[in-house]
């Protein structure tokens, strides 16, 4: 069996499925390849447990004139060593002749013989052929990076660490908590699925590298997301658990709210908040009146302030409330036109803050509590 | 005491301190920077022990009427916090006010103050004022740049982690190896100096940093070399030892040698190695014969070869020998004409690389001894 495919299409298809496939393993079998060949190209699949990926690129497939069919050819190679030997050849296409226990990779004058195991020793992975859902992929795309910065990076409720897909008839909403912070994006664009799921939120990275533009398909299973999405399919693994009731806990009563520009304000943050020690939480002070927001920060060796002119609504009121000034930066990122935040007046109940650019968006964070 | 500095300025010499200040440190003082203001600008100094380094920054310099001369007043200040304020600032100009405790720092809407400490705080540093010896400062960065890679990351014997100057009337040759690789580059310009000195590799990187192009003048104490280039002294510590007699273990015998590109060597190398294993050492076999050089490398899951050809001189014999191939490519990288590779045709003996482009430059590799 004779496959000639182009170097560039061939790597880049391995480096999306070596990224998910881990390259240690004490699962034997986990840091397989699996490669299929088929009429007209490869299919490689892999898994690391949580998300499992299956990427198809076109080649030339010859077989010689001894052999059968040239499709259910099947065998599997270590992902890593594949993908780095396929990433350093030299010339514009490879060829590959695959053996009885050997596939032999030649390119230019470089020449490679890699240890080929039978396609029974990858992991085994079935892919759905039938989607009930679609969604635009940058929409998808859009709604899960607007939310992904909220997931936990480690907390003892599992769920926290995990993306929230709410899948209705009148559109999709993604959600994400660590418990001191919220994000939710609504969107109204109906996918054709129903039903709330969680995605562990490092499976959501992987699939955020793999949408582009154009339509995604979508199946939702008894225990996974899968997604299909320019030749690539992706199983997700779905999380247990209950999430908590998110809605129940957004304020709706704002004495004082501020309009100005996410950056200007993000920048500020930053800035002022050089000065804060470690142990401090990035504590910055916000300070609205008159419309005017003062931004304070302090630490053991400085301390300092910036003025910030805003459009203020609720002007006979002020507002004093300290934040995780690394967590408004965040909250701040999705937003594309003007932010709001509207304050609920209290350092016991969270701020939230609206995109004037995108009515999909909120965002909720809770105030310092202050000793 | 008010001053008024460009940002950009300012920040980049307050990032070159930085990178030698530690951010923390057990000796009280060693993260300080010593900020001293002159009647045209601010002279700020550190040091790492190691490495002393100061830097100047032009300024508008005033006096209140109740001051006395605006000249002499220093103060120190952590160097961490100093650098990140000022790189995080939104206006184009600082102006930095200095009082009994705080400097006061505006810019734009901006403001911060931080904790001044008194002067004798910082370590006390002292830089010459006199040169006896100058230097191209491009010359003098291309003879580090091509030995720096030889020097050992860490070993029993100190030496092998410097680099060795050897001043003399006919010119400077720099020096490194960690006992299995050396590399040397002689060049015939005379700095006026005289001696063999040995200075730390990382102190050397350090030196790298600040070097760019135009005169670099050049003073050797009893225990430091420094360097005074565009406004930057540095103060490099001598390490103490004595350096392995390196001249003596250079080949002068080569049976066969073979020339050719380096960047083409380097790459097939580097594609050959993949699939080694990790214990390897990187091990690649290289033959010589009949005007061609092939490379070949196996591990547990594969086996490469690319054959290259190549002039070859001595072209009765053959050689046949193993390399640490990062230790090769290493070798070829500060080469910029032709690679000439000369074999001594044992693996006891080491191999030498030359560079058709620049005779300064020698670069010898032991092979791998093979159980």
């Amino acid at each position: 069996m004779r496959v000639l495919v182009p170097q560039k299409s061939l790597a880049e298809t391995l480096a999306a499925v070596e990224r998910v496939v881990p390259s240690r393993s004490s699962n034997p079998g986990m840091n397989l390849v699996k490669v299929d060949i088929g009429h007209d190209g490869l299919v490689m699949s892999g898994s690391n447990m949580d998300v499992d990926i299956r990427a198809e690129v076109a080649a030339d497939v010859t077989t010689s004139s001894q052999e059968g069919s040239p499709d259910g050819g099947s065998y599997a190679v270590t992902a890593q060593l594949f993908a780095q030997v396929v990433r350093s050849l030299p010339g514009d296409e490879v060829t590959i002749e695959f053996g009885e226990t050997e596939m032999h990779l030649t390119s230019g004058h470089y020449d490679t013989k890699l240890q080929l195991m039978s396609a029974g020793a990858a992991p085994e992975l079935t892919f759905p052929t039938r989607f009930a859902g679609e969604v635009d992929a940058e929409e998808l795309s859009r709604a899960l990076r607007a939310v992904r910065y909220a997931a936990a990076v480690a907390d003892f409720q599992a769920v926290f660490r995990g993306v929230k897909f709410e899948f209705t008839e009148a559109g999709m909403r993604t959600v994400a908590t660590d418990g001191f912070r919220l994000a939710y994006y609504a969107t109204e664009l109906s996918t054709g699925l129903t039903g709330d799921i969680i995605v562990p939120a490092q499976s959501v990275d992987e699939l955020l590298r793999v949408l582009g533009s154009g339509e995604a398909l979508l199946e939702l299973g008894d225990s996974e997301l899968s997604v299909l999405h320019r030749g690539v399919s992706l199983n997700l693994k779905l999380m247990d658990g209950t999430f908590p009731d998110y809605e129940r806990v957004i304020p709706t009563d704002f004495p004082v709210s501020v309009t100005l520009n996410p950056s200007t304000l993000a920048e500020s943050l930053a800035r002022v908040a050089v000065v804060t020690d470690r142990s401090s939480n990035n504590r910055v002070d916000l300070f609205v009146k008159n419309g005017q927001l003062l931004i304070t920060a302090e630490g053991g060796y400085g301390r300092s302030q910036e003025a910030l002119a805003v459009e203020q609504e609720g002007s006979e009121s002020e507002i004093r409330l300290s934040y995780n000034s690394k967590y408004l930066i965040d909250a701040l990122t999705p937003i594309r036109g003007d932010a709001r935040l509207r304050f609920s007046g209290s350092s016991s109940r969270a701020s939230v803050l609206n995109d004037l650019g995108d009515p999909g968006y909120l965002a909720m964070v809770v105030p310092l509590k202050l000793d």
